[in-house]
This record gives structure tokens, sequence and C-alpha cells, in this order.
């Protein structure tokens, strides 16, 4: 077996044997097929694609390139959520507790945010205190007391596909569904949990841009998870506009939080819902009440404990940036439009996000919106605020939100798009 | 400019940009653009192609990183010649003496087998006292002098390509056209020849395989060349049969001494005359006689001048390999078919090829044919001579010939390929 008949066989358009898929992700893994060798191997999958049994053998052998965790020490049943990612995706902040008061275990394995869209991690940085890595066994400890954790996922699971992820970022490999199916479903079946929900996001501030490529990717994954003996059920969702108000580390936190108190924007209720509900369903726990544990207080209860649990003070106020600048309506009329993209970019110039993985964050900086799509604006009324502690900045972010909206004259026809798009299961 | 973002516009199948071209070829020879993105890049030009605008600006960023050469103070036209590689192809011993018998001057950069096909210089260094490696101050001196030279490239001339040529070789990117004709093109464009001829092979023992694939590689690089100020034509030739009656370093150079002595196989005197033919007319030389050269001895002489300047004794006895082994024909009939690669792959076994760059190669080891396609053969008479210094490697050698010829029953009419198949200028 060697690396050049593997790759000849996939740039030829011919089918990956078990035994060259195997041999290929372990000689990877062990530094014997070198990064020049994967990178052109991954572009010819990207071209040339991989069927559904190619795509099982390659998870199973990311899989088996580490460690599996094993959550059958608790005494809950285990409900994991993954979402592609997308620009004021916050959801996994007020979810996970909210699931776990409801009766389930959340183990969120979660990163960090890279290009315009956000990550979990950084944004929970910004509760003082709060740390993301922990041991396994911290993990389990924190899991098994509060019923959630959201936390770094840690070397030994799948380092396959945490030395793949890290090649594909600079090898302009990132956008294979086949790649990147695997990638997130080797982690999750690995991590050991028995149910899980996927967010797959369609739109401009997502990954998949069309809903077709967004149903490919989800079926993908949803077959995998099944034959892995992982209760699996994908939503489609829009990311054509930011969810919520916020794009922003602390921003998002704090909207969270509102959530959790029982308030908040709808989108983000209704998504955070939407999810609670699919995983509660695929753990078992047909007759809990998502929308209870949000009115009564006990998934801030929940979300409280976790925090407290990782280090971090649920009290303590969050970092502001240093300076803001807000930006008005031009005209009157019916906001039509707001592109995710384009406010994802402009967050990320504000200092929220990172161009390269080493880089740190700001974690007050972001785009704080005043009006969502189907909103009613007044020309010079404030549409949004950018926060950062690079002021010097703000220009750069204004020239991303050039044409980030559509002010349409009042009393035109709006449509809005459904939080949730389609169901996969 | 940014390296994602150039392989991610071929990756979609648009058009690189002359500024994107020179950035990455510069870059990647610097380092700042890495092996793995380079690899991935290929793979998408292998996929998706280039058009002639782009093959001619990396052609020309691959010159521009290199330094460029000289003749102009010869006194004599320039004339080279490039054979994209077979089996039993050593054209250019005796052509680049018969050459410059004829009038012309002959600067031969040349390079080492790899894989099934055999090197020039593997070939001569077979020689006793002979040296490939030449510093520019030399070769233009031995130039000078017989009028001709054959060496290795020097490190100064399209580094670029230097690089890319290694990478490719290691992830299966080396069947590109656009990147095998800029490979070559930039390399001679460089080496400063008013005038090129291109042999490009085409059957089981070339790089090309169809008519149809060594046609466009070869009207690729004339009008490459063309563009670029050098008179340049290409001969489509077959390779479906070795050339000749040897595969093998010193049995090669045996059989060209035999051409230059006025003898040897009609196929290697025609292709030699033919192609010294194109070499002294794309030079201007029109009314120089190659024939009359090589039976007159001036062609010898030339031979004789060109070894002994590089070190070499031209009277020195050649090596002769430790064992032989012969392989007879089972049956009696006519010889339809000697397939060349599986030749060359015995070769190669039998230890006159290289498997990685740094590997030595045994000088009197290869394939001697006692017989050619449209031959009478009778059951029982020698039909291969193998010849190795390694004799526990005739198995595996035996191997590679099994179905390497077909006799079909005495009578069988038999249609022999032209040496020539087409002409592109």
């Amino acid at each position: 077996m060697d690396a050049i008949s593997v790759i000849r066989t996939k740039r030829d358009k011919g089918e990956l044997s078990p035994e060259q898929i195997d041999w290929v992700i372990d000689a990877y893994t062990r530094g014997e097929v070198a990064d020049e060798q994967m990178s052109a191997l991954a572009m010819a999958i990207l071209l040339n694609g991989m069927n559904r049994t190619e795509i099982a053998r390659w998870t199973a052998a990311m899989i088996a390139s580490g460690e599996r965790m094993n959550f059958d020490s608790l005494s809950r049943p285990t409900a994991d959520k993954h979402s592609t990612g997308g620009v004021g995706d916050k959801i996994t902040l007020p979810l996970a507790p909210l699931v776990a008061a409801c009766g389930a275990a959340v183990p969120q394995l979660s990163g960090r945010g890279l290009g315009h869209t956000g990550g979990t991690l950084d944004k929970l940085e910004s509760i003082p205190g709060w740390r993301a890595l922990l041991s396994n066994e911290e993990m389990l400890s924190v899991l098994d007391s509060t019923g959630a954790v959201i936390c770094a996922a840690g070397d030994g699971l799948a380092p396959a596909d945490k030395k793949l992820y890290a090649l594909r970022d600079v090898t302009a490999t990132v956008e294979a569904i086949p790649l990147i199916a695997s990638s997130i479903m080797s982690k999750k079946i690995a991590e050991g949990t028995g149910s899980l929900v996927l967010d797959v996001k369609v739109g401009t501030g997502a990954f998949m841009k069309t809903v077709q490529d967004a149903r490919e990717l989800a079926s993908t994954m949803v077959a995998l998870g099944t034959d892995s003996g992982v209760r699996t059920v994908a939503l489609l969702t829009d990311m054509s506009t930011p969810l919520g108000l916020t794009a922003g580390n602390a921003l998002e936190v704090r909207e969270s939080v509102e959530v959790l108190a029982g308030g908040g924007p709808a989108d983000v209720v209704e998504l955070t819902l939407a999810l609670a509900r699919e995983m509660l369903d695929a753990a078992g726990l047909k007759d809990a009440d998502p929308a209870k544990a949000l009115a009564d207080g006990s998934a801030m209860d929940a979300w409280r404990r976790m925090i407290a649990a990782q280090g971090g003070d649920p009290d303590a106020a969050l970092p502001v940036a240093r300076e803001q600048h807000v930006v008005t309506a031009p005209s009157s009329g019916v906001l039509t439009r707001l592109d995710a993209y384009d406010v994802g970019l402009a967050a990320w110039r504000l200092g929220a996000g990172r161009a390269r993985k080493e880089d740190p964050v700001q974690a007050g900086a972001g785009v704080e919106l005043h009006a969502k799509p189907g909103d009613t604006v007044t020309a010079g009324q404030p549409l949004l605020t950018l926060h950062t502690d690079t002021p010097e900045k703000f220009d750069y972010a204004r020239e991303a939100l050039a044409s980030a909206y559509d002010i349409a004259p009042a009393g035109t026809e709006f449509h809005p798009t459904p939080v949730v798009l389609d169901r996969i299961a």
C-alpha cells in the first residue's frame, strides 16, 4: 500500500477500498503519509467525491485513530447537539443547560471560531474565570454533577481528524461534503453520545449556501450516526441573516442569559426550543417540557451551576468594548434583508474572530442589531451598533457592511424565512 | 494575495490571473506557499485544467524563478531535442554528436531515469570516467569545442520547476498535461536554445497512452516555444514497443555506438535521422546531410570528442552484468506484440532503473531483444536476454514479462506501426 496509488485511485474517479482508507488514515496520523500527499487526496475527494460506503469507512478510520469516550457511568441518557456554524449562533449556550434541566446529560465538545463564524468556547471565555480545557475526568465530573458541560475536545479524540482539519483549512479543501460529514461525525461518535441532533445551517452566513447542499450534508451525517448506533436527527435552519440581535462573544453571552431568563429574541427562543425538543425526544425523554424549564427558572439554575463548575462567575459583569459606532438607516421603509455573512465579517474585522488559530479574540467586540428583516425602520434610526477595542477598525468593518442590507418602501410585502427549513431523520 | 484564494479559483474551475500565477510560483519557490498548498493546487489543475493563456504565464513564471542561459557567444546555431521518455530511448546519444557533426551546437540538458523509463545521464555514466555534472562555464566550453554537450541541468535553471517536479512525483500529479508542458518548456526556454525538436512518445511505454493526449501535449509545447521565440517542432513517435534491441544503461550505449558506426537497428537509425533533419532544419542548416555524417564517420568523431571532453574514455570496455537469463519463444509464428511498458518494467526490476531519486542504478542491467514485432520466431529460440548483477531478481523481472508479447500463427498478416506517427509545427 502506498500513498500515490491511493491518491491515483481517487484522482481517476475510482472507489477507495476499505483497506486503502484504513491504511491512508492510519499512515497519515503516524506521519508516514506526508501533508502534501494528504492535501492532494483531499482535493481529489473534493472534486471527485466519495460514496456512502467510502464515507462510512473514512469516518470509522478517523474514530479508530484515537480513544473513544464512554458515558455509561452516568445515570441520565446523553444528548448532544452540533451546529455547522453561523453568525450569531449562540444556541449551545442556552440549549445545553435547558436540556440538562429537563433530565438529559449534555456533553458539548465545542470549538473556537475561525473566519466569519463565531466559536462557542470563545463566547464562554468572555465570562471571568471560565475554563474551556478540562481533563476527561473533570468533564465527566461536571457532566455528572450539573447535567451539562461545554468544553474543548481532548487531544485523544480522533487525532486524524484534528490533523486533517488543520490541513484542509490551509489548502482550500474545507468545503468537501464527505470530509465535513466525516470530520463532524468522527468526533461525535468517538465522544460516545447516545443521541445527536445536528443543526445544519443554510444561507450566506453558513458553509452550505444552498438547501440542496445542506440536505446532502445532513442526510450523509444522519446515515453515519444511525449506522454507528447513535440516534441522529438533523434540522436544516436558516442562516441568511444572523440569529438573534448580536454577533460577538460577550454580546452573545448576554443575549443567551436573556433567553434563559425567559426573554430574548424570538428566533433564538424558537430555535433553542426546537433543538431541545429534538434532543429530549432522541434521548427518550418524550414527556419533558423545555418551554416550562425556560419559564420556571430551572434552565437558568442549570446554567449557573454549569458555569460555576468550570470556574466561571455567573454573576460577574461581562466585558464591554471600549468604543461603539452606530450605523443608521439611510432611508425609511421595511428592512427586507440583513446579510449574515456581511455581519459576521464585520464582527470578525472588529476583533470578535480570528484569522489564525493562534490569534486572540476581543471579548467585547461585535455587532449589535437594532432591526431584523421584516421590521419597519425610519431614516436616521440606529440600525447596527459596532463594538470594538480597536476603533481604527471601524472603517474596515463598515466596508463589510456596505451592501449588507436592503430597505424597501414602506408597505412592501415581506415573506419571512422560517427558522427551521426542514427536518431529516 | 494568498494561497487559499489561488487554490480556490482553480478548484472552482476558474481561470488563474497572471498576478495569481506569478505570485504562487514565486511564493512557492521562496517557501511562503507550503508543499501541501501547492500539491492541492496541482491536483486541482490536473482535474480542472489550465487554458493556453494560463499555461504560458505559468511557464514564464517558472523561467523567471531562476537564471537564463545564453548561447550568443557560440559561432554555431543551437538546436536542442527533448523526448518525453520511453523504453530503450537512447536516441539522444547518437543524435547529439550527429547534429553537431552537421554544424549545429547541441546543448542537451538531460535527466535521470525514474520508474520504468531510462535516463540519458544514467546511460552515459556507464562509460568509465564520464561526468554528468558540469558548471555553466564547463558546459559552454565543451559545447564550443565539440559541438555537443550532454549534462545535468544546473540548480539555477527554473528552480520552481525542480521543486514542483519533486512534489508532483509523490502526489500523483505528474500526469497533468499543463504541468508536463510547462515543466519541459520552462527548462528548455531558460536554457536559451534557438530551436527545439520535441519527441513526444505515444503508447504503453510512454506517459501519453493515446495519440490524442500526445497531440494535445505536443501542440501545447509547440505554442509555448514559438511564443517565446524558440523555433519549435514536435514529432509524435511510437512507444508501443521498445526502441531498438536494448533497454538498459550500458546496453544502450553499445547500441548507440553501433548506430554511430553506420549500423544499428533500423528503427533507431530512422528516428535518429528524422530528428536530426528536424533539428538541422530548425537551426537553419537546411543543406546538411545527416545520413552522410553517419556513413562517413564524422558523427562518430564528434561522439568521441564529446565523451572525452567530459572525462569519459570512448575506447574503454563497457560494464557487463554478472548474470544472464534467456527467455525463449514458447511457440513458432509471427511476433505481433512486444510491450514497451512490460520490457521497461523488467529492465527496472533487473536494476537498470531506480524507485527513488537517490537510488543507484546497475550499469550492466537490462533487457536485450532478439526479435521485434513483425519478426518470425521459432519455438525455443531466444526471445529476450535478461541482464543483472542481482540474479535473485530474475523471477521478479520475468513476472513483468508474463503477458509482454503475442506470437500469432505463421502467415498472420502484420501491420507495423510507423516510427513517426505525426508532425506538429
